[in-house]
Parts: C-alpha cells; structure tokens; sequence
C-alpha cells in the first residue's frame, strides 16, 4: 500500500485540506510518479466550482505535474525509476479505439482526466497509465516544465493539427497562462506573431515573448484595419468575444480556432463569413502523447519555457486566492518536494 | 460590334423581359461564347430579389453557361472557336493577387460575379475572361452540364478543399440542386454517403444517385444514434438548422461545412462543441478553375451529371415560377439555342 499525502476540497467551494488516500495495487501499464512540482490551471478551479458539473468530491486538483518516476507497472518497460517525467490532463486513455490507434490519445471517448473521479497532482504522488507519463527531454527545466502539461500542450498542438506553416500570420487573443506560451511557440515556428490583450501594460512583455505586433483587443476600432490578415488566429480566452470581428480579421482559408473553455456560443452571426473566404471555426482539446513529446523537444531546441510564479504546496489556498484574483502574469506552480 | 439578345429584369422583383446590350472590343484574355444551355439556380432569385443588397439593374441573370466558343482575345491561345466550354458564376479574377497567383481564383479579391454589374447567361452570348471558361471534356453532355459551373464546383470543392478521404463517412443536407450532385461526387470518390433530406419521397432517388444511407432531417430524434460518427457533413441548405445537432453527428476532428448562403448565424451554442473533439465548422464559395477542370474529368470518367428538366430561354419567367414554387426535383436548365 501507498500512502498519498494531498490537499483536497472535500466539498464543492470549499478551501483545500490536507488529504490522504492510498493506491492500490499498481496495474501493469501504469506508473507511479513522485511530484516535484504541479502547475495551477484554470481548469482547476472549473472543477473546485464545479463549474461544468462534472466534479466530483473529496477532489484533490492539480494536472501539470512533473516528478520522478517512483515504481512502474510489469509492461512497462520504456521508462526507468528516478526518471524525470511529466503527467497532464489525461491519466490514461483506452488504448485500442480509433482515436487512440491513430495516435489521437486525446481524442479518445474515454480519455481520463486526471483529476475527474480521481486524485491529481496537488500532493506528494501521483499515478497514472504509461502513455501519459512523458520523459523530460535534456534542456527542459522541471521548475517551470508543469504547465507545458495542460496550458502548454493546448496551444502547441493547434499548430500542429492546423499545419501552420512558418510562412504564416498567425494572432493569439488573450495574452495570459496559454497565450504567453503561444507566444514563444509561434515565434520559434518562424510565423509572423500578432498578440491581442486587453491589458496594455503587457505590450513589451509579449514582444519579449515573440510578439511582432500587439494589438489592443478592448479597442473595437484596433481590428478593422487587420482585415483579411491572419492565417489563423488562436483565442485562448474563456469569455465571449465578438467573433465575426476576428473571422473578418482572417484571410481567405484562415482559421479561428479556441481552445479557450467558451461555455457560450462559438461561430458567426452570417453564415457567408466563412463562405465568402473558405474560412473556419474550430477548436480542440490539449494534445495527444506523441505531440507532447514534439512540444518537448521544441521547447529544448528553442529554450521555450514558461513564466512561472512559484508557491510552496501547502500554501496551495494562497495560490489558488493569487489565481481568482488574476493576480498572477502567466502561471502559477506549487512545489511540492517534502 | 456584338449585339447580344438576352432576358434581363429591368427593375428589383420585375418579371423578365427581352434586352438586347453591346459588347465593346474583346479584351486580350476575353473569350465570347454562344450560348447553348444555361441553367438556372437559386443565386439568380436572389439577384432578382436582391436578397443580398448587391443586385444591378438591368440584370441579366445566368451563371451556369455551356456553349461554343465564338472569339477569342488576342493573347487566348489555349482555346479555339467553336470548342465547347462552360463558365459559371465567375467572369474573371485579378490574376495577381496571392489567392490568384496560389490557385485559389475563387477567393480573389476582386473575382467578378458574372452577374453582377454585368450580364450573364440567359441570353445568346456572354463574354467572360478566359480563365473562368472551362473546356468541356468528352464524356460530359453540354445539355446538362451547365449546372456543374455552379452547384457542382460548390459541392464538388469542398470534397478537395476539406481532404475527404474515400474511406470516410459523409453525411449531405438537403438533397436538392447541390445535394443530389454531391451524393453522386461522394459516392464515387469511395465514401460511406448518407442523405439528410426533409422529402421522404427523395428516400429511394437519393439511394439511387449515391446515398448508402437516407436520414429524415425533419425528425429531430433521427440524429441521435448517429452521434459521432460522420467524418465530414456538407450542408447545402440556405436556412438555419440546429447546428448543434450535426457536430454533434460529427467524429473526432469532424467538419461540418456549409455551402449553402445561410444569412443567419452558423456555429455552436458552447465552444466545448468544437474543442472536445477537434471539430470545425467551415464554409466556401464554388471552386477554382483548376478544381473545375478536375471535376468535369471525375464527371467524365463516373458519368455524373446534374438532373435537368429543361425550358427554352423564351420561357425563362416560367422556368423561373417553376423554381420559385420549389418545384424542379434538382435543376432546371434553359435551352438558349436559337
């Protein structure tokens, strides 16, 4: 048996408590994970609000953790005790679907979140199926490597599934804890970087960070003048925009794309806004394994890292406050080393 | 000068009327044709209604045109007079712009609606700029391939642009002009095809042009079993439907693409819609030259043709009434032959 030592919301809206609980057996494929780190999302706190109705309580949060791998099932063979890995959104995905035969793990129906039903990355261990403990390439920096794992993986892979290619105008609205990742990624991938925040005082902070042109997104009037400029623009903001305003904003064969939580409606008001110009809306879902691994290995080649502000584990309700209060610039990760 | 005998509608809602117009001097890249076959589609009502607010009186409406070439412009030498040609809704594009230059004439800028501003093809001759005026191949009878330079390409263009794959699953809605060719496109590009029609009289017509499957659109419990399964669905229809419902019939990575003018708005009611599966929803206007071409070779070597019933051009208010009054199965085509 093994003991893990966590912090959980045992009911909804509740502050975070020391927890403990044990795991079973291991299974054949799964690996058990000692944390050293876990980044703090958005999505955390849609589950401890249970904002969309799928949390499920005591409910230990946290799904960009990096650790050492602590024991690992008979089948698996691929990985070594004591090697440096991280685990994201997914804990394990079923393995023989179409989705997961043709390499889209992410897309798999019964892809399991980690922290949905079951115990994430807010504590002293973590356990988790084989294909979603991924190897720490040389170069990547386990103090800030959490949030590659959930925000990082969610706006490298739609350059990847929309092709974009280095010739490409690409914009990302909001300019937050995925945005500023998207930043590094689009610079590094050779496009021409258009950044869309509502906060001005982060205009030299995105240049920094790979920004060509920031442009005010409070500014009705700063969009007109971009018309039928971007390849693809990438939102990762979680609100209701006026989205014909950046469809208008795409040139022909141009892609909206959000991987932003958008529980509103998502499309054009005029259906002849896509027509006109063969353009589309679309949106997707974190990444699959072999992307990850692509995203790491980028993230070491162009030393891509993201900007983290760090907290001790258990001030984990401190953190969580300095997140509600959109306190932090870019992301937040607990350090959760003994 | 060319003295062309046309039918125009000299004011908004105004039946047609016998309208003779010049042509000037043929441009260097201009093609003339005579007119044999026209066909009619529903973008001329709505030039005639002026649905779009973009309608110029006196119109000549017509934009599915085979004929024979009559002259050509002094730098056309890939064409000779007396072949037969079509040319649809485009009379010419900028040639230089990147969509142009890319092969995408059908996203310039600056492409000219044959009808728009100038006159089209419910008449004995029309002028169009040579790279919108298509060579017949042999295998294609000009008596109905008219409407293949309109609905055709419209349906035809998604299937290239959208990188269908025989071994996908294809779903069309509204199998009238546009969804009766697609059936037969899709079908012998190898797809599974399913037809979602409002007409359960078109049950066994649709099977018969293609659709291994016949969906009733109007039972809103018939999409439901089919949840995640269509790799693309091409709307052909111009009215609001419940989009929801049909990403949600898509698979993972899933397109729902329209086609159809839709003026009201298209997309999702919650952006998790799109991002849990990597789905999109999409749009484009016709084809381009080069995608036309394809398309009559595909027609040839599957002996795919639009279902016609023909009017001569004399009764084009006919015809017309008959359209209005939702009556032609598929596709009428005006006989323009003197």
């Amino acid at each position: 048996m093994t003991t893990v030592n966590a912090y959980a919301a045992i009911k909804e809206g509740q502050p975070l408590e020391p927890f403990t609980y044990e795991l079973g057996d291991i299974g054949a494929h799964e690996v058990d994970v000692d944390i050293d780190y876990c980044g703090i999302c958005h999505s955390d706190l849609s589950l401890l609000d249970n904002e969309w109705q799928n949390a499920k309580y005591p409910l230990v949060p946290g799904h960009e953790i990096v650790g050492k791998v602590r024991a690992l099932g008979a089948n698996v063979s691929h990985l070594k005790v004591g090697q440096t890995v991280g685990v994201g959104w997914y804990s394990s995905s079923c393995m023989h679907c179409q989705q997961c035969m043709g390499g889209d793990h992410n897309l798999c129906n019964k892809a399991q979140a980690i922290i949905v039903g079951r115990h994430g990355g807010f504590a002293d261990k973590v356990r988790a199926s084989a294909e979603w403990v991924s190897p720490l390439p040389e170069g990547v920096s386990p103090e800030s490597a959490g949030p590659l794992f959930c925000g990082g993986i969610t706006v490298f892979n739609p350059i990847v599934q929309l092709d974009i290619k280095p010739t490409d105008r690409v914009g990302v609205i909001g300019i937050g804890g995925l945005g500023h990742m998207a930043l590094q990624f689009l610079n590094a991938w050779g496009c021409h970087v258009t950044a869309f925040t509502s906060s001005e005082s982060k205009t030299e902070e995105a240049k920094a960070m790979g920004a060509h042109e920031v442009v005010a997104s409070s500014d009705p009037k700063a969009l007109k003048p971009l018309a039928g400029k971007f390849d693809a623009i990438i939102s990762t903001v979680n609100v209701p925009l006026n989205w014909d305003s950046y469809v208008m904003a795409l040139a022909p064969k141009g892609r909206l794309h959000t991987v932003g939580a958008v529980l509103e409606s998502f499309g054009v008001s005029n259906g002849f806004m896509l027509i006109g110009g063969q353009k589309s809306v679309s949106g997707s879902p974190l990444g699959s394994p072999a992307t990850v691994h692509s995203m790491l290995e980028f993230c070491a080649r162009h030393d891509i890292a993201p900007k983290v502000e760090s907290f001790k584990l258990s001030e984990v309700n401190k953190a969580i406050d300095h997140l509600r209060n959109g306190s932090p610039r870019y992301r937040i990760v607990l350090d959760c080393r003994a």
